[in-house]
This record gives C-alpha cells, structure tokens and sequence, in this order.
C-alpha cells in the first residue's frame, strides 16, 4: 500500500479546503473586470449556496486525475472550481419547489427555504454563468486552447445532452408529464450516465484535458470517470434505502416514495452492492496505463463506492 | 444616405432569418459529440422557447458591428445565436410564477404556461448551457483565443455583475425583500445597465472582439452599445406606458402597476423622449472612427430608440 492511499482523507479534504478558499475569493463582494455591480443579496444567496459544502467530490477527482497526468495544482483547482459551481447550481434548481421539492440539503435548509424561489433561480443561473468565466480564465491554464476544450466539454456535460437533460428525464420518469412506466434498466443508465454520471466523468476528463494525455491515457481515464460516476449514483440509491436524513443531512427515503428510478429498485440490494463491486473493478482496471501512480484513483473509487453519506 | 440606410428593415429580417436558421440546427434532436441523448420533451421545449421569435436585435448588432469591423459572415452569426440563446433562456427565467409571473410573451403563452415550471426552469438552464458550447465552437472564429474572449465577456455581461444580478436589483426595487423604496436615477441606470444593457453592450463589443478592432475603434464600438442600450431601455419603458398589449404580444403597464423603477417614471415622459435623443446623438458620435460604412449601426440606433414593438 502506497502513501497516497493511506493519505486520501487528509487529501480529500485538503483539496475541498483549497477549493473552498478558490470559491470564497471567486464569490466576492466587489466586481470584477466586465461586471457592473455585485448585488448584496445576490452575492450572499451565492456564497450561501456555495460555500461550506459537501466533499468536493468533482473538484477532487479533477485535481487528482490532473496531478496523475502531471498537471500542476493551482490550474486545476481553478477548474475544479468551476465545475463545483456547476454543481452547486444543479442542486439548487433541482431542490426547487417545481423540481424535487426539498427544503434540506446538507443538513441547512434549501436556498429557496432560506431566501426565496426568485432568489434562489437567480442563484442557479448566476452560478451556472460564472462557471464559464471562471474556466475561461488564464489561471486555468495558459493555453486557450485547452481552455475552450474544457469550457466545451463542461457545457454538453452539463446541457441538454447530459446534466440538465437527465433531470428531465428523472422528472418524466416520476410520472410527471405522462402517465408513469417501468424504466428499463438501460433506460435508468441513460438517465443516471446523464443527470450525475456526466459531471463527474468530465471531472476526469478534464484532469486528463489539463494534461494533455496521450490517446491511451485519455481512454484509460474516461473510463474511469464513466466506472465511478455509475457507482457513484448507485451508492448514492442504496443509502436512500438504507441511510437515514440525520447522516445524510437530507430527506431519505425520498427515491422509493417518488417511486425514482433507480438501479437498487431495479437490481435489489444485493444486486446493486455486486454492480458495486463490477465497477470498482473496473475503475481500477481502467487505471493500468498509470501503474501505482494512480493508486489515489484507485482509492477514490473504492470511496465512492463505499461512503456513508 | 447610404444603401445601408435604405436597407436597414431587409438587413434586420435577413440576420433573423439566418439566425433562426443556425438555432434550428444547434436546437435539433440528435445528440451531437460529448452529449448521450437529448430527451424529445426538453428539445421541444426548447424549440418552442428559442424559434419563430423576436426581431433578433442582439444577433443584428453583433452581426453588424462584426461587419463594420470587417468580419465574415458565418463566424458572427454563429456568436449571435450563442448570444441570442442567452437572451431566451432570460425572458424564460423572468417570465416564471417566482420571478415576474408573466402568461404572454410574443403573443404566445410563456414556456411554464406551455408546458410546466420545472421545464420551464430546465429549459432556462439548458439554453443557458448550450449558448456557451456554441460560443466555445471554431464556427465562431478559428482563434480559440478570441472564443474565450468572447466567452469570458458573455458570462461577465449574464452573469451576477450583469443580466442576473440587473434581475436581482429589479425585484428588489419592487419591494420584494424589503420595505419599498424609490430608486434613485442613478440606481436606475444601474440596474438597468445590468438588466438589460449589458447584453446589448456586449452584442457590440463581441462584433469588435470577432474584428479584432484596434483601441480607438473598439472604445467607439463599446460607447455605441452602452448607449444604445440605455436608448433600447428607456424606449422599452416608453412602451410600456404608451403600448397596448396587442401591438407589444405580452402585458402592457405592468411595470406602472407593479411601481416597477424606471426613468420614464423619474424623468416623465418628454424627459425620456429627451434623453432618447440625446443617446442616438451619443451612438452616432461613438461610431466616428468607422466613418459612413457604420451607417447601418447609426439607424439601428435610430430604429431601437424608436420602435413601436
């Protein structure tokens, strides 16, 4: 066992610290070149939204996967930055009351609870945006060229034709336009590889953009990020089964009451902890074109499989 | 007076034409690279919202400005129907029950009305998303250093310091977070600077991006957008008052009837119909480096301070 793998949560929540300062700074009050005004209130819902939250996940996946292709930290924490604005913009719209309908999340309330719904679409909105200035930024990388990759890729991970796409698809799947059916299983895939699987699959592609990998590389690495973003909903499905909303610090139990979709419901219990497993498996297979130098990766896959909250 | 004067209505269907014809193929079923499938209803819902609407102003600006600066064709219009996407996901996430509640816009029922809120809100936000991918497309300019120009700018002008934040600024004016209060003139100009000149602004300033203007040119183009962006305020406001719903294709006195900040409410209306002048002198004087082949620009002034839709 190597130094990266008994050092993962002194790693993981170092980068989640270094990517909290990167989103502080980046949620300041004062405008910046380009900008007019920062509204008060505005910057408060955004930082409430934004700030002290979560693992920090995809920033994580991103700075390692850009370190192990060699990158130097401070571009990539810039772009795992931006991604995390993403998501925190996804959560928000997605907890709205014409969406999930949740007044918790992580444990505080909902940005709609705690301000209100106008506030809170304005949030959204103007986190999604300044995601894009952010990535466009030189800090990310010198190179504009990677830069617009980046800003590509995030977009269709994120649009129609991933993230905001699958939500759709979750809120169709819930009845809510038609009259309710079975999804099959590769329909439930589709609908999670989109509305989370892409996010975090990009977090590792775009560590392997960063670091301009070889073909091999770059294979090896959006397989990867593919493996751990299905394990990472599944996981995620069974501790709504089997997780309660103090852990969680949201409702649980909330999936099989909408009667969601998903791959536990599917699978059973059993047979979504062996897909479980299948993934890591692969995750870690995906790995060999780094060797040991990716042993991190390897962990985080096994993270994702296994958390509790 | 100049061809380009004669021209000018056949100018302003031609890019609209055109525009609506690139947002029909970036709007089409089929999944295109780094996206897994776009679900039927969001596309629809998309159509609806993005197609067969509007006179397309900020893609005539841009297209033109573009011109001036002695730019190709495609490229512009491809950046006008990126920013042209940004403008449509605005009047969607305005238009919702939490923001200004509105049932009508361009004659037809607003895409909550249509559909349902939480498309209504996905559809903001995949729109949103989507105007960043075709930004990001060498379709715009060959240079990816000029596409991240040009997206840092749209995100700074949409954004918290610009269009989301004006937006913010607005439904605080109405009293919606605090007791009411009456703006100064100065704190309308901002907020609509914000609102809606940013966009406008920046419809210019991409023209010249995309031209690669030199300092003297790109400080007159810039001062051309602001000011025809204040002008296309005021006459909106000017509309407001004096249109009727039928002519408008949405409410009209609404903005009186919800006390809303405007400078037609500060300045009275011969004092907007004054000030109006006064800009389109601002925009014609701004556009003295391009001499008479600015014509157009200098009756798209004329046009926007003017207009009766």
């Amino acid at each position: 066992m190597n130094k990266g793998i008994t050092d993962f949560p002194a790693r993981l929540s170092s980068i989640a610290a270094e990517t909290e300062k990167t989103l502080n700074q980046l949620l300041g009050e004062v405008p910046i070149a380009g900008e007019i005004a920062r509204p008060p209130r505005l910057v408060t819902a955004m930082r409430y939204a934004a700030l002290d939250g979560g693992k920090r996940l995809r920033p994580f996946l991103l700075v390692e996967t850009a370190a192990v292709c060699g990158v130097a930290r401070a571009g990539a924490l810039m772009a795992g930055a931006a991604l995390e604005l993403v998501h925190c913009y996804s959560l928000i719209h997605d907890d709205l009351p014409a969406m999930d309908d949740d007044d918790l999340r992580r444990g505080r309330p909902t940005v709609h609870k705690a301000f209100d719904e106008a506030t809170a679409i304005l949030v959204g909105d103007a986190l999604l945006t300044l995601a894009f200035d952010v990535m466009s930024r030189d800090e990310v990388h010198t190179d504009p060229k990677i830069r617009v990759a980046l800003i590509s890729e995030l977009a269709r991970a994120a649009g129609l034709g991933g993230m905001a796409g699958g939500q759709m698809l979750d809120l169709a799947a819930e009845g809510r336009f038609d009259s309710k059916r079975a999804l099959t299983e590769k329909e439930i895939a589709t609908l999670q590889a989109m509305k989370t699987g892409a996010l975090i699959r990009f977090a590792c592609r775009a560590g392997a953009i960063l670091g301009q990998a070889d073909k091999v590389e770059f294979a090896g690495i959006d397989r990867y990020g593919a493996a751990i973003g299905q394990a990472f909903q599944i996981a995620d499905d069974l501790l709504d089964v089997e997780g309660d909303a103090k852990t969680l610090g949201k409702a649980a139990g909330k999936d099989a009451a909408a009667g969601k979709a998903t791959l536990v419901a599917a699978l059973g219990i059993d047979g979504a902890r062996a897909r479980l497993k299948e993934l890591v498996a692969e995750a870690d297979a995906a790995l060999a074109p780094f060797g040991t130098k990716s042993d991190i990766l390897r962990v985080a896959a096994r993270f994702v499989a296994e958390r509790k909250t």
